[in-house]
């Protein structure tokens, strides 16, 4: 191994090879569910760096583990504790390459973070609208990556739909340059789309042209209380046949989890909550005017009211309580953490059958484990719930989870299943989820993915045992 | 092979297995370039006899080439001369299995007849924006295979971007169940996005669930004459601003291309067309009324007018004068068919460099082929142009192209590699492109494409040199 380290030093520099003193920052996932150990933390520069450290691994048989800002959400991005991998860290690679304003792209190194992303797109007057909480750290590789949703899918679509090319280093370390500012090219398979989502598994992001927008002249808010979750599926269809693309936000919230944030953040203030079971959280982006998306905005919840599937609704007179509608919705997973340790779900179901899922999948919950509590809330717009199990109230919590966390877990993924929905939409598979993916994957699909793992990753070398197990 | 049609008669019955009388209509493709020779046409009814068909011809090592509705327009679905390829013709299965208003999804077969979707989804209500010119025949499973783009592609994206999962029948003739509802499923390789584009060379899709949209409450066309090219590049931009997703049409024209359709259909009465080297036409699909659509519509041309980027416009004051409008856009390749022979080209370029590829490819033409004319228009929302070159007014015209087709296309293609562009855009490779591609298309790229064959159809069964030789 020292002749692998020194290879590596003489790729990327012996100051960005880490060996010694407190490397948890590279070793440690995000929630802190693992501390793994690594061989050493590489940090290279450029592309051609990147290549020269996985031609290195590669020969010296060292597997590797790509990370960007080490805040994924299923331990996919830090080092088992072998002692063996070798953290790959892309956060110096964070150049915005360029953009390009008549195409509409921006051309960036992978491991720029998300947050700068969005701020060079606002300095150049467009938009990039990829938006989720980590967008402090994490980076553009990584959302890549994970193909990572966050709160504006209903209107832009997940990472993978805003990108339209890339650059990657593939298992042998040669670089392929898929750069590209085209909307339509049909030369050859979809090199792109298979790299995106793979988690680091088949090749190494080192850089990507991404989609950008004009900015909306204007962005309104509106809170609505609903009274059932098919009411909530109801208002949707409304605002998508009135807001068209302009609707960028739909967000559910069930009574229980609006009830931690009050209890746990009353300066917060969540409106319309008591009476109803769901509220739910409308985002207008108008490319006209703030009188036009006003008035398209209360035209739709008059529709609503009158049908009946809102029961009350307020619109955010301005910016502040713009924010202030969105932070209650923000501050469910820190108000659920308040409350206690509970077992969390990301799972997406098509969107016409979630009212009978939370219907079947609460009472069986509840039949099953006396005293639970249901912390449902998220995308509704997207088919994707964060649907969440809070242990009882008082009683030993820890206790609880170590004793229901597989059996709450599985009972969730069942239901998921008989309604073919998905046991992870937005954070992907890593080493949480990967022997769980045989049973909720088909034989043929699990199958192929290996076929295509062994084609570009022979030797299983780029983070082996993530996604799926040879 | 007696055994292998014996087999194939008992998986589709002996009535849906034609080997002998006129099998031209699959035999020839689209633009009558080649007549193969099949060893049978098999047309299978369901998932289940396809899948029946596969491994009948798998275990004979006979080839397969899928085929829909035989409009692709690069010899990548009929049979090659050589009498041993089985056409698996997908159109008798052609139900539409389901619509999902609430999750905005339709399922259907792969045989489905584009039209007849279209026509599904508005009987629902709701929208199914694909739309090409052979939506009367071409099938939903043949748009698939070759990620079809069309004139919505500015707003809704290629067929890609409108299929949320997919069944495929792979090269060993089992059944993948990719079929979903779901917006969010971040549950291991994306599957769907490398069987889509890569034109029957992976496995066969048998079905789809495809998204459909609110229909739009007006649709407005407008028709602007602009001083050049980099003037219709701006006023692009300013249709995004102003428009935001409500652009779903943006179409450029060349003052040639024009001329034909004036010459040759002068009932059509092309505007404003004389005094400029371009016209564009622009589509606004409004949520709201046709009074709005109107109103933003009139003043991003009143924008454009002051800017200067257009130089004049008119906006169709009726659904009749909108179709004449689009009439004379689709009119071109008539046109330049009633001028004689011309050589086609579908190239996709960055939006921002479309004004530099024009003027340098125009003046390079022109200067190595003396005479030769430009029929120059397209998706320029896309970035996507139909860059035709018609020969020289007067003279022998089939002798000019044999003398230089090949010439004429390894200029523009030269070209659009120099400008990082696509040398397929909307059509895909075929056998008529495999050829070139080793040409304009990256070693590496190259080489994981071809890995990814050999992983899913490692007998090389499935459309055999069509995309990628190996």
């Amino acid at each position: 191994m020292t002749e692998l380290i020194s290879h590596l030093r003489s790729a990327v520099g012996a100051a960005h090879v880490l060996t010694e003193g407190d490397l948890a920052a590279w070793e440690t996932d995000w929630r802190k569910r693992t501390r793994g150990k690594a061989l050493a933390v590489v940090r290279p520069a450029s592309t051609d760096e990147v290549a020269a450290v996985v031609r290195a691994c590669a020969a010296a048989g060292a597997p590797i583990v790509p990370q960007g800002g080490n805040t994924g959400l299923v331990v996919g991005g830090v080092p088992d504790a072998s002692g063996r991998e070798v953290v790959l860290s892309l956060t110096r690679l964070n150049r915005v390459r360029g953009i390009d304003r008549d195409n509409l792209t921006m051309t960036v190194d992978a491991g720029c973070v998300l947050q700068n992303l969005q701020q060079a797109a606002a300095d150049a007057g467009l938009l990039f609208p990829l938006s989720l909480a980590a967008e402090g750290s994490c980076t553009i590789g990584g959302n890549l990556a994970t193909n990572a949703g966050g709160t504006q899918v209903v209107r832009y679509g997940n990472t993978r739909e805003l990108c339209l090319g890339l650059e990657v280093v593939t298992a042998q370390g040669e670089v392929w340059n898929g750069l590209s500012g085209l909307r339509k090219d049909n030369t050859g398979y979809d090199l792109r789309d298979l790299f995106i989502g793979s988690e680091g598994t088949l090749g190494v992001i080192t850089g990507a042209t991404m989609k950008l927008y004009p900015r909306p002249a204007a962005t309104l808010t509106a809170w609505a209380a609903v009274p059932s979750m098919q009411a909530a599926v109801t208002l949707l269809g409304l605002a998508h046949r009135h807001l068209g693309a302009g609707l960028t936000g739909f967000e559910v919230m069930g009574q229980f989890a609006l009830s931690l944030v009050a209890k746990h953040y009353p300066q917060l203030r969540v409106p319309l909550y008591e009476s109803v079971p769901y509220c739910v959280l409308l985002e207008n982006a108008d490319a006209e005017s703030q009188e036009h998306a006003r008035s398209v905005f209360e035209r739709l919840l008059e529709v609503a009211l009158e049908d009946g599937c809102a029961a009350d609704a307020v619109v955010a007179e301005n910016l502040t309580q713009a924010h202030q509608l969105w932070h209650i919705r923000e501050a469910i997973p820190l108000a659920q953490a308040e409350e206690g340790l509970n077992i969390k779900h990301d799972i997406s179901i098509p969107v016409s059958r979630i009212p009978a899922f939370c219907a079947e999948t609460d009472a069986l919950l509840q039949r099953e484990i006396a005293g639970v509590r249901l912390v449902n809330f998220g995308h509704l717009g997207d088919g994707n719930l964060h649907y969440n199990v809070q242990a009882p109230a008082g009683g030993d919590m820890k206790a609880f989870l170590d004793e229901n966390e597989e059996r709450v877990n599985t009972l969730v993924y069942e239901q998921v299943k008989r309604f073919d929905g998905s046991i992870s939409a937005e954070h992907g598979i890593g080493m949480l989820k990967a022997g769980k993916l045989p049973q909720y994957k088909s034989k043929v699909a699990l199958s192929m993915m290996q076929a295509l793992k062994r084609a570009l990753d022979p030797e299983n070398i780029l983070n082996p045992g993530r996604v799926v197990a040879l």
